[in-house]
């Protein structure tokens, strides 16, 4: 788990700063709490299908690129 | 959160008939409860991605197949 956790996380943290946005922001927009952005990022957290497609969603691309 | 477990569970219920695998056999060979692999077929859970990945597995499928 923990290493599809850890590339998802890593994947996340890219996107998000190729698409030149925050924690804060993406926290907001997929209205979650910021450390738990910080968590996911980390690979400390597994997530749910339907957190990965808020999160995609709110990045403007397909799960499938957040995916491993 | 509906729409995109139900269509999973479609896909994952698609995907396990066309390779000729029972429920049974998915919920051995994925570790999980038989009425769970039910649940998710019928869209009735919101499953991690870990756990997408290990039906994946079992499957021996991209777990890109099994989504929306």
């Amino acid at each position: 788990m923990k290493d599809l956790a850890k590339k998802f996380g890593h994947n996340l943290r890219g996107t998000r700063r190729d698409k030149g946005i925050s924690q804060d922001k993406l926290a907001l927009l997929a209205d979650i709490d910021r450390s738990y952005v910080g968590r996911i990022e980390r690979g400390e957290v597994n997530i749910t299908l339907e957190k990965a497609y808020q999160l995609a969603e709110v990045l403007e691309c397909d799960v499938r690129e957040l995916l491993p």
